[in-house]
């Protein structure tokens, strides 16, 4: 089975680790970065790297780990660039601008709509994980245009790599992950942004870090070019998320000026049931 | 060496553990909840429970580890109560209320204010960790205002917990712990408000869930009562703070509405600088 993967980023590399462990597979890697190729060759992520759209001829199965503007822009030009053997694949955290790209491809029928959902703040191929997909779920949007044959392969190829596999539509996976994941990358960034505003002195930011403050920054070391394609392919959801939280804070703030408790553990009580509903 | 330690939650309960490592240490536990007694004791925390006032003759060390309020309500009877060889020792997450509730006591030079700087989302005794504060930071603040016999005691049992002391002034301490610590924590409880209000269908935050999320809510799961009295003790800094943090809040959603990825990406990239501040 020939795969070729187009990113060999932190999600591109994790995917080839994972892949690489079954036999009979041979994996080829491609890259806009000079560097990322040869770290990811020199770290054994892929077997060769392959350059143009030749390198598709043959391919089993085409994974697209690019920046989602990217994916965006050229998954019409990659199922052009593969044949009827070839299933397309896209592992993009933003899954409406995508798929309305495709939507009047004619051969929509071999690519699938994926978000694996599992990651790091770290990024490149030296961040490539082995085992990043075990246990963890993998959404697939649209499935009902992609056919029976292509969809069987690629939910397969992630249940390999130890994923399970839940449907939903394009819309409802980004309102969702507006919320759940989206927002937590923000909120993380403009959280970093906030303290080292202040703390111009920056060793009190390590004298004092160990309070909570590494969890809730560990996002901000995210990649900036994958998150700003994100966030702005998201666009839409996340302004709804981010008004209504920060709607939240300044809730909160108003609980403080009025130097009200019991209004204020009512509202910490209220964000802990979320115990009850996460592990 | 006799040490009492009143509150047994996660703070209280790690410092029995720590200090019952050490021989001839003998901790006797107060806490107004029945079942943290009962919990302190059978899960082996302390070697006994004692009630009243009565309790801190012959202690050599009085311990507090109750909710900021509590502290600042009770230091100066707690000094009152217990004679010459008794240091006491708090460890509040918040020093300037309690520092100006003691400052006028004329055995102040007891008195040691000291914020360790450990913790979990977890809470009351079963949260107790073996090993929680090695190889952390402790503050201590006003050291001038205890005398060296005292100071020298306490610094001598957190450096045998494992711990590094700093030195701070109590309003240092607060303005610093606002944006690094108590910030984190605002921001973390509010987005997991933010969250249940729109994912009504709990479900879908399992499913979505090991996307960021589950790190920057982890401190969501944190004690209401023992929160709300911080937040509440440190309102004025953490006003201005919150202050700062809306606003860069704002200022992403204008980024996001300008549609404006070239702005974002500098935002986010800047914020990124934290990777080399933070380990």
């Amino acid at each position: 089975m020939k795969i070729v993967i187009k990113g060999l980023g932190l999600i591109g590399g994790s995917m080839a680790l994972a892949l690489k462990g079954h036999t009979d597979v041979y994996i080829s890697g491609m890259d806009i970065s000079a560097e990322h190729c040869h770290l990811a060759l020199r770290s054994g992520l892929v077997h060769d790297i392959v350059h143009g759209e030749d390198s598709f001829s043959g391919a089993d199965c085409v994974i697209l780990a690019t920046p989602v503007d990217q994916i965006e822009q050229e998954i019409c030009g990659i199922l052009d660039a593969t044949g009827e053997d070839t299933l397309v694949v896209d592992t993009g955290s933003t899954k409406a601008a995508i798929c309305q790209a495709v939507s009047r491809h004619p051969e929509r029928y071999r690519f699938v709509a994926a978000h694996p959902l599992a990651g790091t703040e770290h990024s490149g191929p030296l961040a490539a994980m082995r085992g990043l997909f075990a246990g963890k779920k993998n959404i697939i949007c649209e499935s009902e245009k992609t056919s029976g044959f292509y969809l069987d392969r690629a939910v397969r190829m992630f249940e390999d790599m130890g994923m399970h596999t839940v449907y939903m539509s394009p819309d409802e996976h980004d309102r969702h992950a507006a919320y759940v994941s989206h927002l937590s990358h923000v909120s993380s960034f403009m959280l970093g942004l906030t303290v080292m505003d202040i703390e111009k002195d920056e060793s009190t930011i390590f004298e004092l870090a160990g309070t909570g403050f590494d969890s809730t920054v560990r996002l901000v070391k995210s990649h900036p070019v994958t998150w700003t394609s994100i966030f702005i392919k998201n666009r839409s959801n996340l302004v709804t998320a981010l008004d209504e939280y920060i709607g939240h804070l300044i809730n909160f703030k108003e609980c403080l000026l009025k130097n009200d408790p019991i209004e204020m553990e009512r509202l910490l009580t209220s964000a802990n049931r979320i115990k009850h509903i996460l592990k």
